[in-house]
C-alpha cells in the first residue's frame, strides 16, 4: 500500500498500535512494527528510566520504524524527551498537552511528530505547530478523550476537510471494515486501541485483556469529566463514582474517589472490581485474544477483502 | 442500486429522510420520495388530524412510497395509528418505545414496519417483535438518543452482527461519503436527519436552518440525560441547564426547566436563545440550504465517485 501516513512514518500498513498505558511495552510495539504496522511504546505508565529500557528492548526486536507515545501530562517530560532523543527514537506521538510546547525540539532533531486532538480547533493548532500527522480521536475511544465528544464519524471528515496535514482516524476501529470506513470518511491512516491491547504482546494483565473479549455494546462509558473525561467500563469504580455523583460531589471529592493507580490496579495488575478499565466500545466487536501479527494480518485481510466487495454496493 | 433496503421499501436509493419534529411534514416527505429516497412525515409534533391532513397532501404531492415516524410516547397513539390505517399508509417508522406493543397491529394491515434503536439489545427485541428493519441511531444523531452512548461507528457492526433484518444506519451521515462508510460498516441504507432538515422543503425555521449551517465541531452535546437523553446546540437554554445542573437539581427541576414547547419555540418558531435545538453532530459539514431532490442526488453522486475512488487506497 502506498499512502502519505506509510511514506512519513516509512511503515508497510497504514496502522498504528495505539500507545496505551500499561499495555503498549517494547513486546507489543515491536511485534506490530515487525508486522509491518507502527508500533508504540505507550510512556504514559514509565518511569523514565523504564521507558529506556523498554526503547533499548524493542531497536533489539525489530529493525523496523517503531515510536514512542508520550502524554505531555507526564511531570518528568524532559528527562522523557532527552531519553528519547538519546535513544534515537525517529517517530514520536505527542497527547494530552500543547504540541507548540515540543514538537519544534523535536523536529529540529530529525524526529517525526504526530499530535493527538479530539477536535477541529486542536487539529488546526497542531498543524500551526509543525506537525507531520495528526490522529483525531473520536468519542467512541477507550481512556482518556475530548471534551467536544466528537464521535470518530463525524471528527474525521470534519478535520479532513479543515487540515492539510495527513489525518489518523482513532476510536471504534478494530477490523478492516473499520479502517476501510475510516479512510472513506477521509482517514490517511487508523490507530488501533482496544484490539492490540488483547493479544499476547500487549502487557496488561489476562484478567484485562478477557474483559476486553467480554465487554458488549454499552458497557463502556465515558465519565469523571469534571476531572479528565475518561472511557471505562462499568465496574465496581465506575459505579462507586456514579454513587458519588449523586451527592453532588466537589472535584476534589472525585479527585480522591479517583485516588492514584486506579489504571494500573486494573489495567497490569488485573483488579476488574476497584481498577480503571479503559476499553474502547469497539471492544463489542472483539473475540480472541491472539498474537498481534495475526490481528494485523487479519485486519488487512479483511480491508482488501471489502474492498473488493464494494462495486456490488 | 439494489439492496434488501430498497426492495422492502420499494424505492430507488436506499436513503431514507429522518421523520423530524417541526422539520418533516409532507413538503419534505413528498420531495425526497419524489427525488428516489423514502420521505417520513414526522408524527410526534402533529396532532392527529394535522397528521392526517399531512398524509393526504404527501399522497397528492408524490406516488412514490412514503412514511410515518410515530414516536410511540405519543399520548394519543391510538389515534394516530388508525389514521395511518385509515388513510393507507404503506411504511411506518417507530421509535422510542417498545417495538412489541403496535408492531403486529401495523403488520397485519399490511405495513412495512421499522423500529428505531440504540443498541444490540434494542435490536434484537425489536428483531424479535417482527418488523422489517431497524435505524440504527448513534449517540452523534441530533435529538433524542440512546442511554448507551455507543456511536454509528461501533453500533452498526456490533448491531448488523446480531441481526438477521436489515438495518439502516443513522446518526452522523450527511454526505455521499458517509454513506458509504455506513455501508462499509454493515448498514444496508442510511437515515439522513440534519441535512434533510437544511432544505427549502424542511418546515423548520429559517432561523433553525441557519443554524444547521453554523453549527461547527462541538456545537453540539446530549444532555439532560436523567429526563431523555437529547443533543441539542449549545445555546443559552444550554447554558441554563448547565448552571443547573451545578445546583444538583432533582428531576422534576430539570423538568421544570424544560417546560413545554421548547423545541417547537427553536425549531419551527426560530427562537435561537430559548429553544432546544435538536441538530447532530455532523452539521458542522453541512454549509448550504437547497432543495431536498438536490441533497439527495449530491449525495448519490459523492457515493458513486468515492467508489470508484476505493481501488486507489
Amino acid at each position: 500500500m502506498s499512502y502519505k501516513i506509510t511514506k512519513i512514518l516509512n511503515i508497510q500498513y497504514p496502522i498504528i498500535q495505539g500507545g496505551m498505558v500499561w499495555v503498549s511495552g517494547w513486546k507489543l510495539a515491536s511485534a506490530v512494527s515487525n508486522a509491518g504496522g507502527l508500533g508504540l511504546i505507550g510512556a504514559g505508565s514509565m518511569y523514565p528510566e523504564v521507558l529506556r529500557e523498554h526503547i533499548q528492548k524493542c531497536k533489539n526486536a525489530t529493525d523496523k520504524p517503531f515510536g514512542v507515545n508520550v502524554p505531555m501530562l507526564y511531570p518528568e517530560i524532559e528527562k522523557i524527551m532527552d531519553i528519547i532523543v538519546e535513544e534515537n527514537v525517529k517517530i514520536v506521538f505527542t497527547s494530552a498537552g500543547n504540541p507548540k510546547i515540543w514538537t519544534s525540539f523535536l523536529k529540529d532533531k530529525g524526529i517525526t511528530v504526530v499530535h493527538v486532538v479530539s477536535s477541529v480547533k486542536f487539529a488546526l493548532k497542531a498543524q500551526e505547530a509543525g506537525v507531520d500527522a495528526i490522529v483525531c480521536e473520536g468519542f467512541e475511544a477507550g481512556g482518556h478523550n475530548g471534551r467536544e465528544e466528537s464521535t470518530t464519524f463525524t471528527l474525521i471528515p470534519m478535520v479532513k476537510q479543515a487540515v492539510s496535514i495527513p489525518v489518523i482516524a482513532a476510536g471504534g476501529i478494530a477490523t478492516g471494515r473499520g479502517m476501510l470506513a475510516a479512510m472513506i470518511l477521509g482517514a490517511d491512516g487508523v490507530q488501533i486501541g482496544s484490539r492490540f491491547a488483547a493479544t499476547h504482546e500487549s502487557s496488561a494483565h489476562s484478567n484485562f485483556k478477557q474483559t476486553i473479549i467480554d465487554v458488549k455494546d454499552g458497557d463502556t462509558y465515558l465519565t469523571l469529566k469534571e476531572l479528565a473525561p475518561v472511557r471505562l467500563v462499568k465496574n465496581s469504580f465506575y459505579q462507586q463514582i456514579q454513587d458519588l455523583y449523586q451527592q453532588n460531589p466537589t472535584v476534589k471529592q472525585l479527585k480522591d474517589l479517583l485516588g492514584r493507580a486506579r489504571a494500573k490496579n486494573g489495567i497490569f495488575e488485573g483488579d476488574l472490581e476497584n481498577g480503571e478499565l479503559e476499553i474502547g466500545q469497539i471492544a463489542g466487536l472483539i473475540n480472541e485474544i491472539k498474537p498481534a501479527k495475526d490481528v494485523l494480518e487479519e485486519i488487512i485481510a479483511e480491508f482488501n477483502e471489502v474492498k473488493t466487495l464494494i462495486h456490488s454496493l
